[in-house]
């Protein structure tokens, strides 16, 4: 097992074998046994394999092509709605259209979401992440007709690999774990955490095909700007007031 | 594998069994390997053992007794400020400041929290989520002195279980899962969906305890009231603006 796990990588080609309904159901039903706020189960995951559909997605995605090729595209969705339906049709006042209600239900989706990709890449499939989910949020709650109380959280490719893409870095361990309470990082921690990365040749490459001084500048200035998380923001937090959860 | 994860338990009572530096060290580093936002491990672990910090902690949830007497307590924290601090040492103009950065941190922190469980109960441990953890924000960054830019998302509290506990039940899996586009449920639906759960001696047993009417009322009117989530929702922004999230 630990052997799966810290052989993950991310996979965004696929082969044309398919995935049997069996082997689908399996992982979904693992999937659903993932500890889960109050075991009310405030999540859905919304199982597109239709082309015309994934076609409909793929703008949302900034047409990564993982989309269109992955025989199967899950979108995992926060949802109160179900819960609030049946609170409803039993003299139950529902309040869950409230922040508090929308974060619970966004940690039972992605802790669901994660527990179907390592019982997928037991099974030998692939799976990509795109987190241009929460960037685009409205054309998909668009595309995949989602209900007030339902918004999407993450996205998952999934197929059997075609070819086993090179592992990505990590940080030393110590970059993410602190032990007791909190350790600021002083400047020196910081250029030795970050020493290995910085001093890579692949890393030293794409620093140059971008055409920056530093790898930092990579991510502040054209992967990740201020402007586009900014404007990506204001964007989500409309998709979550429309769909009913900032009341 | 599937086997592992359909067994799936949360364990609430350890037994005296330590659990090593080495295997800690293990599932740290396989929880690191998941996918996580352009591979900027926008995200932190914090351990505490330490019986003294555990004491300030438990309030914040609520004295949940896991805290004090797991021998492992991991704070699961959104965290862009290792990330910002690397950037302004690199002539780089960081934008993580807002909602949509929040976000991301906080989807990579859950599916890292995901695989550290996964790879934990492998391992032969018990594992427990504590939701209180956005319930209570505040009170946990000011005990584990969390910076600017790093909020907690999930606690989990781990050891060696002492029982096996009986497995809670889950909805059906047409609950949750929908095909192609979502399918809005209708009222004999729902009454489908619910059949199982309401019906159950189990179930009808807690309702007489918790002097309700119907299950649906057990959750609106005692464990996740309107009132509550609403005061809570409040709380946790009044955080996310403090730790500088909400620019």
């Amino acid at each position: 097992m630990l052997n799966l796990l810290n052989q993950h990588r991310t996979v965004r080609k696929y082969t044309d074998k398919t995935i049997s309904t069996e082997l689908l159901n399996q992982l979904l039903e693992a999937a659903c046994r993932t500890s889960n706020t109050g075991n009310m189960q405030a999540y859905s995951i919304v199982v597109t394999t239709d082309e015309t559909i994934k076609k409909e997605l793929a703008p949302a995605h900034f047409n990564q092509p993982m989309i269109t090729q992955a025989q199967i595209v899950l979108t995992f969705c926060a949802d109160f709605n179900r819960v609030t339906k049946w609170c409803e049709q039993r003299k139950a006042d529902p309040g869950f259209d409230n922040f508090q209600s929308f974060i619970s239900s966004t940690i039972d989706t992605l802790l669901a979401a994660q527990t179907f990709c390592v019982a997928a890449e037991n099974a030998g499939l692939g799976i990509c992440y795109l987190g241009t989910t929460t960037y685009n949020a409205q054309e998909i709650i668009s595309a995949l007709k989602l209900p007030k109380l339902v918004v999407p959280i993450t996205t998952i490719t999934v197929g059997y690999p075609d070819g086993i893409p090179e592992q990505t870095d990590r940080l030393l361990l110590k970059s993410v774990v602190h032990y007791e309470t909190y350790s600021e990082f002083s400047c020196e921690v910081i250029d030795e955490l970050y020493a290995e990365k910085e001093n890579s040749e692949f890393y030293k490459q794409f620093i140059a095909e971008n055409k920056k001084e530093t790898l930092a500048q990579v991510f502040t200035d054209i992967r990740y700007t201020r402007k586009n998380n900014e404007f990506f923001s204001d964007k989500f937090l409309l998709a979550l007031k429309k769909q009913g959860f900032l009341k």
